[in-house]
């Protein structure tokens, strides 16, 4: 800070007449010997790290608040956040992103419907001591390892890529930790996945899907493309009917029949949906729904096709039978399975590889530690079920786990190794509220049976779909979010989508 | 198209009691024979191009409209092709992206104050026939070389660093050329720009320049990170005080002020803005405006320093003097000048690199040649100045031009070497309208004299901030956009500006 302070000393002590010259707006030039200050300490030769200085977050004192660490920027991890009390806690969050995603809706953002940064909430925003409390902070960073037994989280901070800047390595002490680390999409080890398919849960995922999609209209369009390459640029191949898979195809017929029809006429007959899906569609839906979201989607032109992934190639992937099928776009979403980190934790696990908890979602075996979100599951002592990987759930355990660490805190037990024979109160218990999922034209399917085997309302049509936006625009965090997505959702209906390709 | 026509009569032809099972969403099970069509003719093995089918654009038929080919997108591209009758002309664009930046504003896309989308206008909303008329397109491409003689241009697609398509070659005739190709950002020759610094002058750019933003303020909240790198991190340096240098460092300075101090209340007293020009701030507005504009930046914290750069490293930028600047994030705005292909264009030129024009904005000596905006400039022999790269001169020519083509072309002398002698009307005269900037914290600068010299209004402060925003908002291309400049404008005065890094 030394040439920061020197330079508001010079520029206060500066009398009007030392100026050169009143109208020359650079009357700052004397600065330029301040700025040689920087060379004197050049910052090339990194300055060693001064432990005394400010190196990690060490443990908190007994007089301390005492400081919860989440890992993860979801739904379980920002609910979590959103409910722990400022006042008993110094929140700290380690995540490679600064902001949670609104899942749901990030089919919308590869069309134009929604933008990107109305399906983003930055996390100062769902919890704003991160960015005003003097002991809470977000770092951008990944968790590489915890060390339990001294109550430690080693992180290593993002860098994008960046050539110039080295990841930095720190340790935060923990109190409390949670892990909310979620999954990674499953490709079962399916070769060329994750080089030329794109999957669709980040923002930047959208991004890509986007970007591709419209390079690949513009690109079709060009003269002297032959028409086999034309098809194949224009074929959109979606892997996986889940909801996920189903949405964006819907959402990508939708954005054909309307917008590509309009605006790229020339090729307008050329692009083509394929969902390819190896069991059924939607399968956790009511058969009913299935059928109508199947005659639905067909409708609108997605071809359906049963089938199973083999191979995947830069332009073509190849199905179990030899089918070859060529694609200009391939998205990617059968589904969730646990993460490298979550696999190399030493940690007790559950069934398929999640990190285990009991029915208060502790960790058992380790002190100050639980789990939330899709990378957790109940450990077999606790006889449960695993829970679905869905965002229901995560919003769920990280409510209740906000109000369980909350209550601990209360009762002065925040701090590390003091648990106490505290009353956690009631264990936590998952009630299904229901699956949505949209199909496109202005349809959807609403299914509020508690399991596949209950009885219960199951609806599908225009009604669901507006009882599918209605409960999306209250679910969307803030009121910034909401007033966009609106915005977002009646100017696409009066104008169209945007297709600039940014 | 067989495999798809296959497709629809199969679905249409399948009789009910075919479907395997009429619950099975998946019934079009047997479509996986259509599929391996696919495989008899497989892609990889590129079929050759057959130029009988579909190869180039040709030259025009005397029965069909003539075709004007625009090369560009920016301000002067867009205003022609915005003019231009799609009755009289087919219009194909040749551009390396399929919007229009809107230029003053991208500055505050950088620090979300705007969304980036608001400030891109796609073509096809600019002129929809582009999009509809069988005869228009807009090709996502590079102009590679012209042949003035034959009346062809050659192109090469845009495929976006993508590893699996290599860009495809083809060539179009015209009957009437626009060349509107912009410029260059000036370097100078100095090393390392180009590597280090980021330009302010596209979305990406601006994308970018966001990006490194968050991500720096991010890092140096890291523990452990020492002072002088936190310091280096958050020294955010712009070179050259023209307009977009002086508003991007307004700009930053505002976000500093309000939205830094808010939400990374951690490193607020770290971050830094110097902007470093070689002359004189703004030099081409009014003397008392530019000392406003000085005290300005310097009360929002700017600090002005008098320097010419002699070398860009990856962490520090070095003076003329010897002196070290260290910054986190450098932007670079020095002014322009000719690009490489237009250097490389064989056509007459006017000083400074520029295609020449004659008084009509024709490129002399070429037949049915035209440049407009940035590109071009006045030929010697005109006896008149070359106007200034500004967005102002830009939009005027691609007026004025249009209104002469159309002109033309309904004289009947729309096609390729049919120019009679028409009346080509008054020749092209540049009136300056005068010049506005923001300074940050709702202040900007108006300059309404016709020329430096010349005497006229000159007004700073609020209500010149006032006229600026509805200047701009009146001619924000479309509806759309001015909806969303708008609602952005409201959102960050109500919400603080967005802060998820995306």
């Amino acid at each position: 800070m030394s040439w920061l302070r020197n330079l508001s000393k010079f520029s206060s002590t500066i009398k009007p007449s030392q100026r050169p010259n009143k109208t020359d707006p650079f009357f700052l030039l004397p600065s330029l010997t301040f700025l040689s200050k920087f060379s004197s300490n050049p910052i090339k030769e990194k300055p060693s790290v001064k432990p005394d200085d400010y190196s990690g977050l060490e443990a908190t004192k007994a007089h301390e608040k005492p400081r919860v660490v989440v890992l993860g920027s979801g739904w379980a991890g920002c609910r979590l956040m959103k409910g722990l009390d400022p006042e008993i806690y110094d929140i700290v969050c380690v995540s490679p992103r600064n902001h949670m995603v609104f899942t749901p809706l990030l089919a919308s953002t590869c069309v134009g419907t929604l933008e990107f940064r109305s399906v983003a909430e930055p996390i100062g925003r769902i919890q704003p001591a991160i960015s005003r409390e003097p002991g809470s902070y977000f770092f951008l960073a990944n968790c590489t390892s915890i060390d339990a037994h001294k109550h430690m989280v080693h992180c290593e901070t993002v860098t994008d890529g960046e050539q110039t800047i080295k990841p930095w390595k720190f340790s935060i002490s923990y109190d409390k930790l949670v892990i909310a680390l979620g999954s990674h999409p499953a490709t079962f080890g399916i070769q060329g996945v994750n080089e030329h398919a794109i999957f669709l849960r980040e923002v930047h995922h959208a991004q890509e899907i986007r970007r591709k999609l419209l390079l690949n209209l513009m690109l079709s369009d060009v003269p002297g493309i032959p028409e086999e390459e034309k098809k194949r640029l224009l074929h959109c191949v979606v892997v996986g009917g889940g909801p996920t898979g189903v949405e964006f195809s819907g959402e990508l017929s939708d954005f054909i029949m309307k917008d590509v029809h309009q605006r790229y006429t020339h090729v307008k007959d050329y692009i083509r949906v394929t969902l390819i899906e190896a069991n059924e569609i939607l399968s956790s839906f009511d058969d009913r729904l299935r059928l109508y979201a199947t005659n639905q989607l067909t409708k609108s032109g997605v071809r359906l096709v049963r089938g199973i992934v083999k191979d995947v190639k830069a332009q073509k992937i190849i199905l179990n039978d030899g089918t070859e099928v060529p694609y200009g776009l391939l998205v990617w979403s059968t589904g969730v399975g646990p993460s490298p980190i979550i696999q190399s934790l030493d940690l007790p696990k559950a069934p398929g590889g999640r990190i285990g908890v009991d029915e208060w979602l502790r960790v058992p075996s380790v002190k100050d530690v639980f789990s939330i979100g899709d990378c957790s599951g109940f450990v077999e002592s606790t006889g449960r079920p695993t829970l679905p990987a869905l965002a229901q759930v995560a919003e769920r355990q990280g409510k209740y786990l906000a109000n369980m660490l909350n209550k601990i805190g209360k009762a002065g037990a925040g701090h590390a190794n003091t648990a106490k024979e505290i009353e956690l109160g009631d264990p936590f218990v998952y009630k299904h509220l229901g699956s949505m999922a949209t199909i496109g034209r202005y349809k959807a399917l609403v299914d509020l049976r508690q399991s596949k085997e209950a009885k219960g309302v199951a609806m599908a049509g225009f009604l669901s779909f507006f009882i599918w936006r209605s409960a999306y625009i209250t679910r969307v965090i803030s009121w910034r979010n909401r007033f966009y997505v609106f915005i977002n959702w009646i100017t696409t209906l009066v104008f169209g989508r945007d297709i600039s390709r940014l």
